[in-house]
């Protein structure tokens, strides 16, 4: 048996999320049906972590054991030819011995697409989430700039996370706007869930001008998930890449 | 009787182009028939030229006279509330005594976006042109250079244009990559039925090193539609904008 790795690229609109769910087809399953129709195995896919429903990626990393001979390099377009227009494996490879897409994760970047302007646009429905007022970028940056680091994230997840505790390290938060769009993009050790889009729902509060960015500490430090801000649509995030290192399959 | 114009986004992709066809909904209808709900008029929208079926645009510009008394930029948003989620009214407003979409307009711009890697997207499905063989930007902008400027350009349209002839100015063409994504962006007095395509499809020939890009002049001169390069996909193609000059309904 060899362990394949994937890297992926997925509009989240038509999904019920990574995962496989009661309702709606997810990205997994989907992918796991075109596996076994190259392979004839019946396999499971690991990824580096479950996006939500809705939620997009443009470099999700998965991984699967088989014992088909197939050159590794090969599955791409191979699995390409047998997944729906809304997905597509970007390259293939094999993965080093006892590789995991999530327990091998250095890091993940995330990308929270913000349409700030007056009209809704017909191209990026359901590709960012369409905000009318004029966000204050510089409160923003403000409110990035208490959040990198490590702390307890308690505040900024709905979920009781008993295994692996609150704690999580942000390396960056940058704002940036161009043209009528303002992008969060956030890279950490690891996310709880939901834990970016409550960041970004925090941000857009205080970009707002209804939080003051000083009050992040205290939100943090609350570990009440009430004081946080709104999740933020699944529509605008995007899972960017994942970072293994210079002993991963992708050095 | 006033004149409204409006700033249009469209995914051209579930519609038959501009304008109206036997064949699928149009653009042009989709919009009348929301106009007819706002204002209870049967009303005509001139646009500032057809796009083809499949073609999007950032900023088409569409005018109708109305009797109705709706502040002009109201339009905008009481247009979108009657609109799919496809076809969005950036803005309206009341248009300059004569003027017309087509007809006033000095100059119109369009992009075309070919992505040129392996790997199919999940997320520019339909929304850019998908190329393996790696494009050569020197060779597109040594062929672009020769054809902007004023020429005859029969060999870049399929249809007989009797009335206007094929004389047509470019004032500016522009080839650059970002990322996996190489856009040629032009700019021109107007173009010819598929010209704006069949520049990019003959830009794309002279990329892949079948074209050498001194063949350009020749190609303009012979007006041999057979000598150009073949139509470049629908799906890559954006109208960005029109520019109706400063005494316009935009200035």
């Amino acid at each position: 048996m060899r362990t394949i790795r994937l890297l992926l690229e997925y509009d989240g609109a038509g999904y019920s999320g990574w995962q496989a769910q009661a309702n709606g087809a997810s990205v997994q399953e989907t992918l796991e049906t075109a596996v076994r129709r190259v392979t004839g195995e019946a396999v499971r896919l690991a990824a580096s972590g479950r996006t939500d429903a809705g939620v997009h990626a443009l470099g999700q990393v998965a991984a699967f054991e088989t014992a088909h001979d197939l050159r590794a390099e090969r599955f791409a377009a191979a699995l390409n030819a047998h997944l729906p227009a809304d997905i597509a494996v970007l390259s293939s490879g094999a993965a080093p011995a006892g590789f995991h897409p999530r327990r091998s994760a250095r890091s993940k970047t995330y990308r929270y697409r913000i349409l700030n302007r007056p009209a809704r646009s017909a191209l990026l429905c359901g590709r960012a989430y369409h905000l009318v007022p004029p966000l204050d970028l510089d409160a923003m940056r403000e409110a990035g700039r208490h959040l990198v680091g490590r702390h307890d994230f308690r505040a900024f997840t709905p979920a009781a996370s008993k295994r692996s505790g609150y704690r999580r390290e942000i390396f960056s938060l940058q704002v940036s706007r161009s043209g009528d769009e303002v992008v969060v993009e956030v890279c950490g050790s690891g996310f709880l869930q939901y834990m970016v889009r409550i960041l970004a729902g925090t941000l857009i509060e205080v970009g707002r001008g209804r939080l003051p960015a000083g009050e992040i500490p205290g939100i943090l430090a609350s570990r009440d998930r009430e004081r946080a801000g709104p999740t933020a649509l699944a529509c605008g995030l995007y899972l960017v890449s994942v970072d293994y290192g210079e002993s991963g399959p992708f050095a």
